[in-house]
């Protein structure tokens, strides 16, 4: 595995070229996730917007506040000082175009920043480019880091192999610890603690446990209903290991399942099937998403999905590229994305299956390896 | 304790009110805590920026997502359908602009809106605006309902005291559970899953637990450093229960504590108790932060603590007010905060003690019951 340092180099060697094609001289990111997947630091950041990264063609420099900068000062080191750290107190709009500027040394600077800045941290970038020692353009950009965060290197791909890997074992003990009667509740925080026993360091997000009617809500949040016979519960969790995310959705059933029940599943497994299996890069996310609707509405069950097809996944869980109508760019090899097919039935049931892996030039290389055969509980 | 509904209808008028002193026909919500506070619907929003929030003098417009639109839907039926729910498949400012349009009848909209909004969906309101069907000027606010959720009602204390009892109960649990030797990250899982399985929803936070030198960091991540003799370990953890987050730091030491280690944590609990003590509504952040600066210098622990002394706390974890040299305003009755006053020197020690609680012209009420004596285990 690339250590810290060399993956950081890799990463704003990528950004240096983005540079280049579009005529900039800096980036200012904001987004936390950004910031982390550029430097490589580990253990530094958690959720908190606190920090700027100026990255220019000789290297960057974060610039957070004392809360972080010692644990960012250690990790600067340890990936050989590419990335400097300041927590000189002023604005990180003044701290970045500032240094920017003498970077450059007196020239005019054309520095580039994201779209999805807030709208209060881009008027301060406007009254600091204003105020600044040097001339200053702002070139906004939309999904210019996302973009190139798409296409992960071997190091990402190992630590959300492992990720997945915590949400495979906490599956096989979920399956054994369920029984009837119990409440989603009691299934969540059993499935969540014995992930963060066995190598979670946190969630990629609040796991969903949805019994019958609860299951039709795609985002249910799990409550007090009890796990009843007859019924079927959508459980979608993932784990943040090594700084990435995993995500994997299984539906099982509460003792034998009604033919309509297992007729669904049957479906949605096919749906999940034959996406998978001919997922390739060139494809578009609208051709994998409309490919699997195609599958539900043959099997009798179309249009009751309501969400896109996947997502990409990694620092964050909800990344580039999508697999949904409005992506009609091609998938590129090394790209991460889920791909989850869901039935829900307002009022009476939902069930989604969820895998999540690599697109490589052989097709999409599966992460875990849960098996899509009906559980019955 | 108010019903979801008489909630909801305190606050839109709360926000109605807003409206009419800045001369605006409407406001659009984009954050999903704001909307959560609005709208008071338990139970149906993630931590997604999924929704948008038409708020008028008449009521709401929730737009929302497939995922999300029959949980809120639901809710909105609780309570008594002040608040609509669309999820015409449409973007959030198209939904919004045209949905206020309607309601005014043609005549020119004034439409408020928050500077934290994206950068890029401010633009998709500029351009939705144009697009309307009517006369549209889009009104820039800063913090307005941050500002209008600084002052909490009795159901939010209510909620607020609720998840702090959740952490009492954890730190109680979590002395018994510490000895020498094991790691941080040992004791940050069995902190967290004894919140999930003692009321909390999910976690304010994720926890930190830092030993030793690495407790100088403020935001340290836990880790595989192992509890020692001699050490002391800060422990920051909150659990997010009804919806509301509870947030609490207490350093215990592990064994008998040197001279300088017990001398900084009696100056550290001074400086806490000073403040708590003296706290009233219509101080300023400012004289907050600068009375317990002035504790620790006094006690020879001056110009260590690198951040603020204390934040809000309400849906989310960092609310209005902050009691920080950047806060000149007077503290309103009514508002939840933290006292957090810390001493890190690194390389050697951290450490912090912070409760939670309500100001009242009473004074600051810590809505916790843990105690502030030095703990040795």
């Amino acid at each position: 595995m690339p250590d810290a340092g060399e993956s950081a180099a890799r990463r704003l060697r990528l950004v240096g070229d983005f540079l280049q094609e579009q005529g900039l001289d800096a980036f200012c990111a904001l987004g936390t996730s950004d910031i982390a997947w550029a430097t490589a630091f580990e253990d530094v950041f958690d959720d908190e917007r606190a920090h700027a990264l100026l990255i220019t063609q000789d290297g960057a420099l974060l610039h957070t506040d004392s809360r972080y900068s010692h644990a960012a000062r250690q990790a600067a080191d340890a990936a050989g000082w590419l990335v400097a750290v300041s927590d000189e107190r002023v604005s990180h709009a003044r701290a970045v175009i500032g240094a920017a500027c003498d970077r450059l040394g007196g020239r005019s600077l054309a520095l580039g920043f994201e779209d999805d800045v807030l709208l209060k941290e881009w008027r301060a970038l406007v009254a600091a480019a204003e105020g600044a020692p040097c001339g200053v353009s702002l070139q906004e950009t939309s999904g210019a880091l996302i973009g190139l965060r798409a296409v992960k290197d071997a190091g990402e791909i190992a630590r959300l192999r492992a990720a997945q890997a915590v949400t495979d074992a906490a599956f096989a003990h979920i399956v054994r610890f369920m029984k009837p009667g119990m409440t989603e509740r009691e299934v969540q925080i059993e499935l969540e603690d014995y992930m963060m026993r066995h190598g979670a360091r946190g969630l990629a997000f609040s796991s969903i446990v949805a019994t019958g009617a609860n299951g039709a809500s795609p985002h249910a949040i799990p409550g007090d209903t009890r796990l009843e016979a007859g019924q079927c519960v959508v459980m979608d969790f993932g784990a943040r290991a090594y700084g990435y995310c995993s995500d994997m959705t299984r539906t099982v059933f509460i003792g034998e399942p009604s033919a309509r029940l297992a007729e669904a599943y049957e479906v949605l497994r096919r749906a999940n099937e034959t996406v998978e299996a001919a997922l390739m890069p060139g494809m578009t996310g609208r051709e994998a998403h409309e490919m699997a609707e195609e599958v539900l509405a043959s099997g009798g069950f179309g249009g009751l999905m309501g969400h896109g097809l996947g997502h990409g996944v990694g620092i964050d869980i909800h990344e580039q590229p999508t697999l949904s109508p409005r992506n009609d760019r091609p998938l590129p090899a090394g790209c991460v994305v889920t791909v989850e097919p869901g039935i829900y039935v307002p009022g009476e049931f939902g069930m989604r299956l969820e895998d999540c892996g690599v697109l490589t030039d052989e097709g999409y290389k599966i992460f875990g390896t849960s098996p899509h055969e009906m559980v019955i509980i």
